[in-house]
């Protein structure tokens, strides 16, 4: 469905979610409000196993391309790549501006410029509390407390009513950059009255309050005191203001800090050359000069958390690096959660790391991380605060959703409309009573591994199915002259388990499929593609009679 | 390395794990006293999204088939699947008896028939406090609390010393059956001496206690009261004290109680059988009666907890159930910790959940599931107990059994020695110094899908990289008088991302084998495994260099 053509005399409003509703990740919001199109957040997310072989995924641009003359604006709310990983590829069908904090831009215009764009000429800085003007819409920039610097909530004023987009968010009442949430503002949209609130879901499944970043304080305190050897910490390389924390605890304890990992180094020094990032000149070190300090004077910062093979931490884990030994004084901290389809790799990691016979510390065992998203407490406390008329949950899957809808009634015993809607689905806000109403063309793209175009969704059928069961391949020659089969068809398996029933099946493919062959029409023979489904068809019913197996079966027929 | 023969004036001692020292799952001890051998334990474990296709994976028995005589004995601690799973498989191999308490041999007896033995010849039930004599070896068999009935440790009294296997427990000092860890025999045999002490690690990692399985009454007791429609309660199967609490709050708030789920229904059958589980007869309802009641008034436990797709919850949730709707009104809970590699599954089942506007409620939000094993206080309270001269970590990654190491060490400050060893090592307890010295051959065993046969570690192989870059299968037909290529090589490809370069380097193909062919020497011409091998490493330099990708390259070649 096309979204209603607005008229001059009824205002249309209309907010389509792209990607961030029905899953963790890709986070992007359509508003449209009569003729001006933007877009909040533009990001990608990390595929799980099902998608073997691709990098990242971001949503479906189709119902984008589709509509005439592009957006008008970008508006990011933050520099994670849930938020902003999509840019590069949305960046042909945007006409505006981006428009994001300092922080923001500066992390995402490196990958623009890999990937052939200028930046300089749509990425606009705001500070929060600055206003813009996109078409009709105002759009207000709201200081929120995350797990990095320049985070912001969007309050976009539309001729229809005010519309707030919470981005990612804590209540984190003693940041350390002293950046808090600007509670005050919320309070007096809430009072002066909001249309509709988009909330981030992430968190809703804990209860209480996350706590503030700085609760992670005393326990690195103590590591930083009793490790007799090096720290090691492992955390997100966008979180900055965990490694200010320790890069402050390292002058304390003085200890020379050194960062190793690429996208590391790189986010610390542009959080450094905006201001957001203090290391003192005379306790940072290169990784080459570590050996040159005794070890209990040294902590390191890395990537890998994750248990990334490829990290800074995985190829210290396995005693391949250039300049650092992780010995048995040492300590290395996980200072990051598990994100569950890691947790193998971490443990991989961490096998190796107790094999140096290195303490490790993660945050089963201590309070050394704290998240960036706000717990059930905190949820509530934004729907108090706000009041709105209507409320959308977004960031995450849809039980998700549905659970801050819930607590949305709890809060606002029923005051409040709640409205659970989903990737494609278009949020009627006006004219009238707020609805979803019809659906546009959404989806996902997936990214190649190697490089930035697109995989096809049957490639990816294709790599689960060879991946649960394997593939036969049976070659067929044909001698087109005489309409007969030449020779043996040749039957090869791999990936398929060749136990008994398989076995005997296999020896038997070769006549079963003379037979198909034999008992088709000349005229079917001479059909490669008919023939070839023929032998497709029955070999995959033998398959899955025979031996209870589902193959990928390929039949390939040679002419001579 | 074959054990040392014991002689007559030095008896021997050794430990040999086969499994779960270096992973989760699959637990096998083998203990060698002079020439008796028995097994503490015979494990399974579920594969992982590494092993595509894979059921279930066991020990690798080379080493036992190698011992001539087999086993005297298999011990089993209790009846999870990670203890008695890999049983079916061992018992060939077995010369002797198998001891556990009622309920654990009850709960594999099944599996064996099915596997076509006769469990009543061997299986032999004990219960704590009794002792056996198998060989030179006497053995004690202690209680222990876990989150299912029945499940004991045990101290091996051998002619060097005695040696205590902790099994799975924790220390519920008010457990629902009144069964509690008997910590009077532990503290006993301390004090008369502990040769080794082989202890669980599975939550080494989290800290402080684990707590009572009481602990979660009171949150399941607010669910009960204030549900207004069915409560579905999902849990394992095995969780026998979770399914009394359930049963017990059924009669206390009248709602009559449902069992779902084949697994479940079956391990309630046998417990109630053994006096381990009380349902009184008038709340019990099968499925189909739930429809008679008002369902303010119906509790249900289920299987699928961990989101198994053919689990009675997963039917639920997509409303496929022949007996059960979920309604807005209703609640479900997922009584039991999401295991990281299930996390998607189990949030795709929640996704359909919320579609039917139930409320669902899981660990991270209420206290709704307490684990089964003891936290690191835990741990400490035993070593503490056993004061054993030799303590080995068991069941975990490397990493927990390495961190457990540091805890003994903590604990008794140096007192004892720790022994950190991995699948495969012997451990020497006797004659001398404790040590490792030796590895036999060790490793897992792959259980198909379909059957109970073992798949080769080359299958998942290639598997795994069918799955991520999939296959380019090249046809090519030669004709064998001429010894010269017959047509143009054909080129499949299944799961392969036809972007930009891999297409035209797919249509540069033909080309590049005829040359490969052409350069070949007659002789080589006619080896077509050397010609094989010959155009399997052209093809895959050329995808790798050119289009930087490793599909699985599989040339087939045709004679006519």
């Amino acid at each position: 469905m096309t979204p209603i053509p607005p008229t001059q005399r009824e205002p249309a409003l209309q907010v389509i979610p792209l990607g961030g509703l029905g899953e963790f990740g890709m986070n992007m919001l359509l508003i449209i409000c009569n003729e001006t199109a933007l877009l909040i957040d533009a990001g990608s997310m990390f595929p799980g196993p099902e998608l073997p072989g691709v990098d990242r995924v971001i949503p479906d641009f189709a119902y984008l391309k589709k509509r005439v003359g592009g957006l008008d604006a970008v508006v990011l709310t933050h520099g994670h790549e849930d938020h902003v990983g999509a840019l590069p590829y949305i960046w042909p069908l945007l006409n505006g501006p981006v428009y994001g904090t300092p922080i923001t831009l500066a992390l995402v215009e490196p990958k623009l410029i890999e990937h052939g764009f200028s930046p300089v000429d749509r990425c606009t800085p705001i500070a929060p509390g600055d206003t813009v003007a996109i078409g009709e819409i105002s759009l207000e920039f709201i200081r929120v407390a995350h797990s990095m610097p320049g985070c912001v909530a969007i309050a976009a004023h539309t001729p229809s009513g005010t519309v707030i987009h919470t981005g990612d968010y804590k209540f984190d009442h003693t940041p350390l950059d002293g950046q808090t949430l600007d509670v005050h503002r919320f309070a007096e949209l809430g009072r002066s009255g909001v249309l509709a609130l988009f909330g981030d879901s992430t968190n809703v499944g804990r209860s209480g309050f996350t706590g503030s970043e700085l609760d992670v304080v005393p326990e690195l305190e103590e590591i930083f005191a009793t490790t007799k050897g090096k720290v090691v910490i492992a955390a997100f390389s966008s979180s900055l203001h965990r490694i200010q924390i320790i890069a402050n605890l390292a002058a304390r304890f003085e200890r020379k800090l050194a960062l190793l990992g690429r996208g590391l180094v790189r986010n610390a020094e542009i959080a450094v050359r905006l201001g957001h990032l203090r290391i003192p000149s005379e306790i940072q070190i290169q990784d080459h000069e570590i050996n040159e300090h005794d070890s209990r004077k040294v902590v390191c910062i890395t990537t890998g958390s994750q248990g990334e093979p490829l990290s800074a931490l995985a190829r210290i884990a396995v005693n391949n690096h250039r300049h650092i030994t992780l010995e048995p004084k040492d300590t290395v901290v996980f200072s990051a959660r598990a994100i569950p389809s890691n947790a193998q790799a971490i443990s991989r990691v961490m096998n190796h790391i107790a094999r140096r016979g290195s303490r490790i510390i993660d945050v089963g065992m201590r309070p050394v991380h704290v998240s960036g998203h706000g717990s059930v407490e905190e949820l509530k406390m934004m729907l108090a605060l706000v009041k709105p008329r209507y409320f959308v949950p977004i960031h995450g899957e849809y039980h998700c959703l549905a659970q801050h809808g819930h607590v949305a009634n709890q809060v606002t015993g029923g005051q409040t409309g709640v409205l659970i809607a989903e990737d494609g689905d278009i949020i009627h806000l006006a004219p009238g009573k707020a609805r979803i109403d019809g659906r546009v063309d959404s989806g996902r793209t997936l990214i190649d591994r190697t490089r930035f175009e697109a995989v096809e969704d049957e490639v990816i059928r294709h790599r689960r199915r060879l991946a649960a069961d394997g593939i036969v391949v049976s070659v067929i020659t044909i001698n087109r002259q005489e309409s007969r089969i030449e020779g043996i068809p040749n039957i090869v398996t791999r990936g398929v388990s060749l136990d008994g029933p398989t076995e005997s099946l296999i020896e038997t493919i070769p006549a079963r499929v003379a037979a198909v062959i034999s008992d088709a029409t000349r005229s079917e023979r001479n059909d490669r593609a008919l023939l070839s489904e023929r032998v497709r068809t029955e070999l995959q019913r033998l398959f899955r009679k025979q031996a209870g197996r589902r193959p990928l079966v390929l039949p390939v027929i040679m002419e001579v």
